[in-house]
């Protein structure tokens, strides 16, 4: 792979950009959200199995891409959820489903996946002919010749991948077992929980009525009203620090926030309890939670990341064979000025909250996010995400956002991935484009070199650990 | 005209797209979708009469910008629909109308028409000389004598533009009067019709009731309820497809999609056919359609075009004295996720369709249409569309598009026009848009040049080629 | 400072946009929209203060951004509004504001305000080290001396900056006093006022009753009724006319227009007069309003502005505390093709307006505004307004705007600063963006240098005095 790749062409804008990238190559990975499984570091024996099991069959933007052009999940292995009561598994040989992927391998041309399936090959596995479907098993044997030895054990690249902090993001029910595994197991990487309440806070969540027996279960607090849920929910929040938590993180379909009368949140919460809460209570109870939950966040500390604006599950024929996180979540128009005024009103001057924002909608940017992060001391921008989280996505993040909000009111990068390989690729994008986007700068006289300096250290270190606190 | 023309003045990117440039400037034109008139190839001595009749009358780019800027549609000889009772005509000196035109020339600098239309001059007609109030008058006189000429016939045009295969768009009720005398004639340039059904479809559209009738006589089959409009529907489709079409296109003001059940869309049917459709009537009934012509889409093959969000007729001035179709077309906003949801749930699974999808709202590109295109097998997205047509709405395209959906979702180019002599240019413009943007990609070391070779062959033939079923 | 600042680092592009600058470099700068207050230039002794008044209290640019960082605006002088019973004002040591503003002065890396102030203080102020925490106190001592001589009263920088013409931005309340005292004074100066009624046509503009009050003394028209109103304003308007002005500027929440009946107009405006009018109403009586002015302006000639989609006084604590204009506006979504349509087809064919449309909202530059402009022939865009007033903001709307609107429907640059230093600063980014994006179509041929020339000269200076008549 070329030492200058994704920097402009342009001769001197590449050099400056390959000296700003040059002064942060090798600072550490601090990986503050995500959705690596924790399992992994539990178990210091644990094996990531075939090329297919690491590479493929959890990685949704790999199998979203086959399927939009006509490979069926099932030939690509995806487990049916729930299982097929008669066993199909669809593709079961490992081979077969990584030769699919390899002869496939050109609809990736020019896409993030592409761009972070060759480096892992390259750096991680060391591979160093192209995949296709002619050189596929060669690349398979190879890759899974790795996968054998010790160093390929996930906290062996851990270290490898010079990772300083990695968050996982954990349900407000889960009992963070693993993490209570590796503590005990006296392994010293910096693993940290994120509390996610979704499940519990959004009242049409799937299961929302088991999820709410097992706060009351976990948290010791039997929850029958909207008090005790609140309890409830305090008392998660304090585990989750106790554990390393530093952040909460919530998704919704939309950023709605309004502060709803104590006697109207209990009646919601009772209609929800009795299975009779209406959309219109969900989308008014979320509404309601995001304000708790910067409540909390100015009580107890813990940095509050806002994800919205994806329409989830939006294909039912994949959500009722597959599940959720299937490829098939699509973003809407989102609106931040007007909805999240309730809460930014309330606790958006106060120093003791820190709200990251995240957005799929891009055209709020310039329009919404930069003004009102560049306004309310409370506010920070999270990285582009997602489907954005891409070479253009950051240059328009960069050139949208960063004149109105300015480099301080953003938070560096985040991975969100739940694959773990693909973890110093990502970074290693990040530090590149902004390297790329800060050259730009200089080379147009706007900054200069020492100004870029400390720039690029904030965007790929500094920044990212004091807005969340690591 | 410099052959390094819209390519990026970085040396080295400018060499590489000039290399991928030269490698598919050759290739025939693929026109799967566009509004000649194929009245043109029926008769082999077909004239485009002067200068003005071909270059400025017909074309609502060239006379919307010179009517922003205050110059009467009269004096450009735009005709009066319906024809003004006394015969007025506005300007009819066409020598008069060119100077108008070519003394206001500098009003296109930077615009896709200007760079369309001194393409034109200089590779249709040979003209050597800049276009100006000056030069006017001389420079209509070369173009004139060319126009006499027999290698100026659209049949001989046609020949010389390499021109593989050329799509017409015509109504529901239109009996291709034209492309029967085109096959009798025994010519054997690819034309085709395309099924357009929006005169009665769409409830509102002008002379629903009168296109209902066609649509019975057409067909053979009466219309006097939904089940026998589906009926004379199906009948006509088969007729098209008969006649070579491989294609359906569909405008909407929006794309909402919904399904009836069979006895409300038969009441609103009633409800029309006497007069008394509402509104919401003729929105739901649209939405109707969209799914009915889906499904036929999956049962007889042709693809399924949708042209949406153009506010038609803004201007009621213009519409009441020059018709439809004078530059007075507006864009709004356009919502695809939700929108779509209901036939993208039914049909986009299904392989046996292929909707391509259109936008002339560029903030859903990469937040809807790419991550849709990247999911839906069904799914595949146009090229810019209209306004967008251009080096920098290719550019944002690109840009915004592929990275999330892959080259592979996208169909390469359509000229969309109803300006027979600018479908070279407006491929041309594709074809150096396309090789500019790879060659950053390969400048910047995303993908290696035999990639983009490949790349580029599918940008300008391949894909639609596939797409279009051509 | 590089005298290659903010063009593109490809040195072909470069120097040609170094060429096209430099033809234009010495304008004169017409300023046709702005908010300097007519106070400096009515009294010839006039004195800025300390580079604190000057620079950081009155800049809302500056104190959001170092407020979104957790400085308290009391911190920075910035005065309460009302002012506090007992007299608290915050930091009145401006020399200690002023450390503060340096040390925090990294906040404006890569920031329109950063860009400005280096400028301000290198080209005005011929200070030439870098401002930091470090070096504050010795720029503050250098600034100082500057303001004490002479050449530092606003007439001698008003020469020095070469402005030719000044508009101010004034309430249709305002008796513009200060323009009196400036015409009786003899100075020479072309300051212009600008007529802006939102305070008496928003109904729910803050003091609305007293605003109406003032409006009949001045205009000795005493308004009871919709009618007197109508013609109360009228009679302003004439007025403002004598005193030089040739525009007016509205804003409004959204481009809403909708014409009333008389009877309802005067319905609404008696309950407003009895402080009974709901929010409907008042939005109702702007969209009215909008009509009316643009029919005044059909008939007296002044130009029309129309600055909508910025949701003022997000954050009730500032404006509780300080008063309008703090840093806490943010944009909303903003549609302009079905809001602007009834006064578009009433008005927007007459060649007698002038209507000047901005955005907060880009997503509307290629969707609508582009295309209403290139069709409507009164209407014209304004320039990136606000937030958008950045060189990313001007490249963001030559891309988009341009090809769609061509050149010569937008109408060059304003300034639209209460900072009367910043004024050089913003002319020289939009002068060398301007220059920089007509190099990138020399560079990539899609026009010659000759066309460039003229269209520099266009961006810079003919297209702004034209369409505001000057």
């Amino acid at each position: 792979m070329n030492p200058n790749r994704y920097f402009d062409p342009d001769p001197q804008q590449r050099s400056i950009a390959r000296e700003l990238y040059d002064s942060v190559a090798a600072r550490p990975l601090i990986c503050p959200h995500g959705h690596v499984d924790p399992r992994l570091f539990a178990d210091p024996d644990y094996s990531f199995g075939s090329p297919v099991d690491l590479l493929i069959i959890p990685d949704h933007y790999v199998f979203r891409m086959l399927y939009s052009q006509g490979i069926a999940l099932e030939a690509l292995g995806v487990p049916t959820s729930p299982p097929t009561p008669h066993g199909e598994r669809g593709e079961t040989d490992h081979r077969q489903i990584w030769q699919t992927f390899a002869d496939h391998f050109y609809l990736f041309r020019g896409t993030p996946t592409g761009v972070w399936f060759n480096d892992e090959l390259s750096h991680i596995f060391g591979i160093e002919e192209k995949l296709a479907g002619e050189s596929a098993q060669r690349i398979y044997d190879q890759i899974t010749a790795k996968l054998a030895t010790p160093e390929f054990r996930p906290r062996a690249l851990f270290e490898r991948f010079n990772i300083e902090v990695l968050c996982t993001t954990d349900a407000a029910t889960d009992p963070l077992t693993h993490q209570q595994a590796i503590r005990a197991s006296g392994w010293t990487g910096n693993l940290r929980p994120t509390f996610r309440p979704d499940g519990v806070v959004n009242l049409d969540a799937p299961g929302w009525r088991n999820n709410l027996d097992a706060l009351s279960a976990l948290s010791g607090i039997q929850v029958h009203n909207y008090a005790t849920f609140i309890q409830a929910l305090e008392n998660r929040r304090a585990f989750f620090k106790s554990m390393g938590a530093t952040a909460t993180d919530h998704a919704a379909l939309t950023p709605y926030t309004h502060e709803l009368a104590a006697r109207e949140a209990d009646d919601i919460f009772q209609r929800a309890l009795r299975g009779g809460a209406t959309a219109e209570d969900a989308t008014r109870f979320t509404g309601q939670m995001l304000m708790e939950m910067a409540r909390m966040s100015v009580e107890d500390g813990l940095v509050m990341q806002l994800h919205p604006g994806s329409l989830r599950n939006h294909n039912p024929i994949i959500f009722e064979h597959f599940g959720t996180d299937k490829g098939a979540d699509i973003p809407i128009e989102t609106e931040y000025t007007r909805n999240l005024r309730p809460l930014l009103n309330k606790y958006g001057n106060d120093p003791r909250l820190t709200l990251i924002l995240f957005t799929l909608d891009e055209s709020a940017y310039s329009r919404e996010l930069a003004t009102l992060a560049g306004h309310y001391p409370a506010l920070r921008l999270g990285p582009p995400w997602w489907f954005h989280d891409s070479l253009n996505g950051m240059a328009r993040y960069f050139d949208q956002v960063m004149e109105t909000a300015g480099l301080y009111n953003t938070v560096g990068f985040n991975d969100d991935t739940r694959a773990f390989c693909s973890i110093p690729a990502r970074h290693d994008v990040w530090r590149r484009a902004g390297a790329n986007w800060l050259a730009g700068l200089v080379a147009r006289h706007f900054i200069d070199m020492d100004e870029a300096r400390e720039m690029i250290e904030a965007l790929t270190y500094g920044l990212v650990k004091q807005a969340y606190k690591l």
